[in-house]
Parts: structure tokens; sequence; C-alpha cells
């Protein structure tokens, strides 16, 4: 255990600067029989019906939370060097579980996520307020940071010595990190072959015992089910209630950055579906305390390849899971039986949110047409680009409508989708032409080192530009 | 130019908040002749000698410039919501050169990187005091981005309407990003076949033209200067010295994350020496204008295979550079004929920084040992941990001293170097032996998806780390 870290936290010289211990408590609730409970067993189900529980704070009932006062709060520990407050979900840890006094918490610097306003999408969609919360910039490249510093904290709490989870690939890179960092061994279970290589590579480095199985993610899934109940480790899958309290941290972040005043529309990628449920239960929350006036509408957009939800809600109106044979290149995403539907099918009834899916080529447009504002996502997050041009075509979205999209991953993490579409590799040249594709694609060139050749290409380079701007106009 | 976007600001929906504009004003001078001018040519050399140029702040001679006050108002910054206060260079803004009045400020709010704590290195060290600044965690995660916003800003000033680079990836990726932010065309040369994939796909994604040269970086950068002189295109290389303005800001916030105590050593690794040549002007104006008692000792490590500063200092005493035919596995650092060494060499006088090499292993080695901490980073930043041990075994860093790593860049630059380290494939069998790399080799296992085989899998680690343990005690 010599090559092992201590558990630690990101600060200054100042080792006196002791985490103060937030206030707050919570108990676990079934979200189906609603029963309460103060703890929970190693598979975070209810043990009267079997279904998934999620983290309750009984104790806002009785006051104490001042909408107000906590906004002040929050905005004052911006300006402090403690590890807590540098934390962008810590920073909010009013409305997060409380660790036990004196228990350390595990944290990277997580959330902390621009805002950026997305001018070239606004003059495509004609959004005039549109903008993108960007999450693949947190410290291991995804959202899943936020709720990642939350169980990782409880994880280590638990006194366990190994974490687990299965994967597409960001959940491994988070875990592992953050198991790093709190002096404990992760186990990672991704499918053989189907997460990207980057993502891979981030296991690794962080010291993950990493398992490729011959299987797909749900196969994964549920053999780290069976996993927990044998073995001596601890989940930390989406189905972990305390990752959902700590994503939930992007709502109060995204919040924040605009004044406290909700966006009509926050828009998400729909995989596993922990995300989506853990920013609806932000919402209400917020809602209940009165930090914000009135809900935004909190759509969920899928792979056409990976439509559990979409059609679990044509076909069964939300009532019964239908499942899929999973297929996208937007791995994030390509999950066919979604843990956390049930959850997600609340949010989407107490939001008024909507659920659409899109096709690959719409996926790679989106995801060039945010990167040309200078942003890079992966595959994932730009289905909330191409899902909000199919909300305007419906009318669910109004032009004069407010709209965030929540981008969930960082270029990065899937460089060879990038590649392959600008060197024209992904689509055939058929699809290509029909959907447009051409103006975003810029596939290098490779040159002898001399003066002429580049100033030959730049000429050209000017001179197709010109004719795309008369053939646009 | 329908595709382009207008220049913009990572903002919330306030769009009245208006960009603060600086107050201070700057001219060039020259870093070999000292005379000074208020406007630089493309080529940014000095009319006079062709040396390079740097930018000055003379204004500052006549005070106002009040360190305590300074140190306020930044921090006070860190709660607002306006755009330059969200962006970790601009927040500093009283020490960079001001756009000319209304002018916008091209922004990804850069900046803003966490400073961890290295409790494994500490231990493997001896250092307590160990830290890292971890530049990696940029908007497209390289130190680059923090000179970017001033650079791109001042060439959108200008009016030019592209912008090129040479590059060894990083600044490629960096310009490509911020040219689209500011509504601009970027061209990048790159060596072909020795940058990073990742690096790649990033400028391909924010639209550049991308053009890999059948040379080396040196090659490109040659190219690159007879190309500004005869076409129209802004130079973004690191010869740009507003550039060099926002990467100083690393020191700023740095000391500020340090409560303004400086630690003993920074240590920064060295390709082009633009880099340690900002944060050593940085430390040299903070010591100037009090916002820091002393200067740290700035240190510059190379890999043994690009240590062109190395042997200029043991072979000329700094007075005439010793070019190298650079070649390391440490893609950000490989070059030859770096064009900001008389600056670094400067730099290394004025703090008392030594300047070192180490081996592939040695940067391999670690690297790993930074990701074991949770940590991810690219090759090139892991010289900076392998530098200090040998700084150490010298003598010239003691133990008791505080030390700060810069980390240059992610992990995600480069997961093609992770997966062959963990893999096996980077070295011999024998080398790996004698460099003790096994304790944190990791290679990922296929495995069948059943539970044995997981659990069996999870039993061999648990074996092997005992026994792990005990050989190292």
């Amino acid at each position: 255990m010599s090559k092992r870290s201590a558990p630690t936290s990101d600060r200054g010289f100042d080792k006196d600067a002791k985490a103060r211990t937030p206030q707050s408590t919570f108990c676990f609730r079934c979200i189906g029989c609603s029963s309460v409970t103060p703890s929970a067993a190693q598979d975070f189900r209810c043990s009267q019906c079997g279904n998934l529980l999620e983290i309750a704070h009984p104790a806002w009932k009785s006051g104490g939370l001042d909408a107000s006062s906590l906004k002040s709060l929050w905005r004052e520990r911006r300006s402090s060097n403690a590890a807590l407050d540098l934390s962008g979900v810590w920073r909010f840890r009013e409305l997060l579980p409380a660790p036990a006094s004196g228990k350390p918490v595990v944290t990277l610097r997580e959330g902390n996520t621009p805002l950026y306003e997305l001018p070239l999408s606004s003059r495509i969609t004609g959004v005039a307020r549109l903008y993108a919360k960007h999450q693949g910039m947190n410290p291991t490249g995804s959202f899943k940071d936020t709720g990642m510093t939350v169980a990782a904290t409880f994880a280590r709490q638990s006194g366990c010595r190994w974490v687990a989870c299965a994967s597409t690939g960001n959940t491994s890179a988070s875990m592992a990190a953050y198991a790093a960092r709190g002096g404990m061994r992760s186990l990672v279970l991704v499918p053989e072959g189907k997460i990207s290589w980057s993502k891979l590579s981030q296991a690794l480095d962080y010291g993950a015992l990493t398992c490729q199985l011959r299987t797909d993610f749900d196969g994964c899934l549920q053999l780290l089910q069976e996993l927990v109940k044998r073995a001596p480790v601890y989940q930390l899958n989406s189905i972990n209630p305390f990752r959902l309290e700590g994503q939930k941290t992007l709502a109060l972040e995204l919040l924040e950055q605009l004044d406290w005043q909700p966006p009509d529309h926050i828009i998400v990628p729909g995989g596993n579906l922990g995300n989506s449920s853990a920013i609806g239960k932000a919402l209400l929350e917020m809602h209940e305390l009165g930090l914000i006036p009135r809900l935004p509408k909190l759509s969920i957009i899928q792979a056409e390849g990976a439509n559990a939800l979409v059609r679990t809600l044509r076909e069964t109106r939300g009532k019964r899971l239908v499942t899929v044979q999973a297929e996208t290149r937007a791995t994030a995403i390509r999950i066919g039986n979604p843990a956390s539907w049930e959850k997600a099918v609340k949010v989407l009834q107490a939001t008024g949110g909507a659920c659409e899916q899109v096709s690959e080529i719409e996926i790679a447009q989106a995801k060039a047409e945010i990167g040309a504002e200078g942003i890079g996502c992966e595959p994932a997050s730009a289905v909330t680009l191409a899902g909000l041009k199919k909300l305007l075509q419906q009318g669910f979205v109004k032009k004069q409508e407010s709209v965030v999209l929540v981008l969930t991953g960082n270029l990065l993490k899937d460089p060879d989708f990038t590649m392959e579409f600008h060197r024209g590799e992904l689509f055939s040249a058929t699809e290509r032409e029909s959907a447009r594709l051409n103006p975003y694609r810029h596939p290098p060139v490779v040159l002898d080192a001399t003066l002429d050749a580049v100033i030959q290409t730049l000429e050209q380079a000017e001179k197709s530009e010109k004719s795309d701007t008369r053939s646009n106009a």
C-alpha cells in the first residue's frame, strides 16, 4: 500500500484550514413505495419493494434554510480559499448529504464549469438566448465528477477498501480518479472494445483494476449487481444515490450563473438517466426552497439507436421500461436498459419536459456546429443541440424562449469520432451530402514543407469559403 | 462566413454586463538592445537588432498600483458574474496589456485552475509541502489558453481575418478554439505524424485549416516566419509577446491560492521556453510591485532528447543557443530550437533557478505517480516531478522547502502514451525492471462476463498488492 495516497483535498499551504462540516441530515427514500430508512444495503435498493432509493432531506421541513441567505452564502464562498468552498459541488453543501463529523471530503475541485453563449447555434436555430453549460470542463472531463466527489466521500467514510462500477467510460475515469484521491482501490467493468481509448487510458492512469468484459454495458452492470453481493466492494454506479446528490449542483451552479433567473428550457442527453434525474431533483428542491420562482422544462434527448426512454414513453406511457439493444457512436449514452428510467419519467412529468431522439448524422452535425463555436464536446453532448432543433420544429420550444444545453463530456474523451468525421470516414458521401455536413468538415492536408504549398492551400481555403458563403446566401 | 461566430464571451443572461476596459498602457521592448516602440511588426522582432520583443508597462513606474488594493480587487472579482472577472486571466487585467477602448475580449473562461496537494509524491520525494498547479484544466486542456485569450483579443483588434501558428499540438488546439470564438479563421502548421491524435482532433473540431508538414516542429516554425511576411496572417506563436502576458497569470493565480506566500521553488517543463519566460516575468513584476516579499526559484526541466537549454547553459553558459535534433515521447516539449531561450536564461539568472534534464523512463514513472494521485497529466508535465527528484539529489532543493510543480497539459491530450505504458509497450522488460516501473503498471484484462472470472481477478490483485507491499516494506 506504499503507493496509495492518504485522503486529501485541494488547498494551499494553509494546513490548518479544516473543512467545515455541513449541517444537513438525510435519509434514504424508496422512489416506488416511499418507505424511508436511515441506511441502505450495498445494492442501494429498497428492502421492501426492490426499487431504487433516493436521498431525502426531512430536516428541511423544519425550516432554517432561507433562500436569500443561502444565495449570499454560496456567492461569498467563491472568494474563499478553503477546500470545500473551492469545490463547485461542496460550495452548495447545505443541499447535500453531510459526511459524518470530522470525516474528510474527497475532492478534485470539481464543478465550477463555464456557461457559454452560442452565437453560431443561435443563428442556426433562431434561439437568441441559447447557452451551453459545459460539464466536460470537470477534472476528468465529464459531469460524472460532480457526483463522484460525494459518493467517494461516503464510500471512504464507510471504510471500504474497494470501489467498483460498470461503465461506458466516463464513470470509470471519474471513479478511478476519486478512488485514488481518497486512498481506495477501484475496479472498473467496461464492455470490451466499446469504450473510447481515451476514457480507458484515464482509468489505467489513475490506477484502476480494469476488466474489459465480453458483453455490453448492460451486461457489465448486471454482473456488478451480483458482485457487490458476493465481494466486499462498494458500488459507485449511478444507482448510488449519493452520486445524484452531487450531480444536483449542476443546476444550482447554473442558476447562480443566471442570477437565479430560470431559463425556459434545460436540455440534457439521456443515457443511464441518472443525470437528468439529478438535475430534475435539484430543480424541484430549489423551487420548494424558494430559490427559484418557477420550474424550467427539463427535456431529455436520446440517440435513435439507444432510445429506451423514448420508446418507454411512447409505448407504455412511462409505466413499464422498454429496453433496447443499444447502438450509437455516442458511446456515453449507448445504454439500452437505463437504471434511473423511473426517476427520469417523474422528472419529465414534474417539469413538463419533452423526450426526443436524434439520428447519428444529426449528432455529428450538431457536434461540428458546437466545435465551430470554439467549444469541444463529445458526441453524446451534441444530442442536446440536435434535439433542440427537433423541439423547435415541433413547436415545443419557441425561438423567443431561453434555452440551456447541458454538455456532459469533453471533446478529448473521443478524438476518434472527430477525426473520422473530418476525414469523411464517419458517413457515406451520399449521407454527408444530404445532411449538408460539408461546410463543417475540415480534413487535414499533408504537404511538403514549402512556402508555396502552404500559400496555395490557404488560397484554396479562401476560395472555397467564398463559394460556400455564396451558396448559403 | 455564415458559419463563423461573432465575438463573444462567457456570461449569463445579463446582456448588459459590459466588459470593463482595463486601465494599463503598454509598449514593446526588445530583450536584446532594450529599444522601445509603441507598435510591432508582424514577426514580433526588433526593427533595430532582430531580437524578440516583450511587452513593457512603463505606466507602472508612475504608481497607482497598490499591492494590497490589487489583492483585494482580484479576490472580490471571484464572486462576480461579469465575463472579464470569470476569466482567470482577465481577472488580473491591471497587469496585462489593455485592449483598445470598447474592443471585446475573446475568452473561454480560461485559467481558474486547481492547485493540488500531492500526498503520494510527497512520500516518495520527502518534500512535505509539494503541490501541483494543473494548467491542463484549461478549456482546451493546456496552459496555452491563458496566453491565447490575450493574443487572440489583440489579433481580433488588429482586424485580421486569419491567424496562424506552428505547433506540436497544444498551441494549435488553443489557437483554433480562440480563433473560432473570436470569429477568425485559423491556419495550423504541425509536423506530420509527430503530434498526438487528440490534439489534432481539437484543431479540426474548432474549424482550423490544418496542414501536416513533412518536417519537424522547428521546420514548421521557420516556414511560418516566412509565411507571415508574404501572406496576411497574424502570427500566434509563442514569440507573440501578448501570449506571454496572458501566461503570466499562472503565477498570479498561484500566489493568490497560496495567500501570497511565495513557495521556495516553482518547477516548469521546458519546451519552446515561452512558459518559463512568462512565469519568470510575472514573478519579477510581482516582486517589483510589492505583491510578494521574495522571489521563488524558477527551475526548468527538459527531456534528455530535447535538451537545448541544458546544453546551452552547460556549453556556452547561456551566451549562444545550442540547438538539438529533438526526440522524446513527451511531444509537447519535443523542440530542438527553442524561440524564447534568451528570455528563459534571463529568468533562471534572475530567480536563481536550475535547469535539468530527465530520461524517458523517469518521465513515464513520474507520470504514473502523478496519475496514482488521481491527477491526469500529459508526459511533458511529468518532467517536473522527475526533475524535482534530481534537484533533491543534487541538494538544490531541500526537503523542508515548499515546491510547486507546473503541470502544463491534460492526460487526455495523449492517451496513447498512457495505454502503451500500462500495456508494457513503452519500454523493454529490462528497462521496466531496472526502473521499478512495475508497481505503477495496471494493464487492462479482457475477461468473459462471468462473476467467477471477475472475483478471481480481484483476488489476484489483492494478492499481488500484498506482495508488493511486503517487498517495498
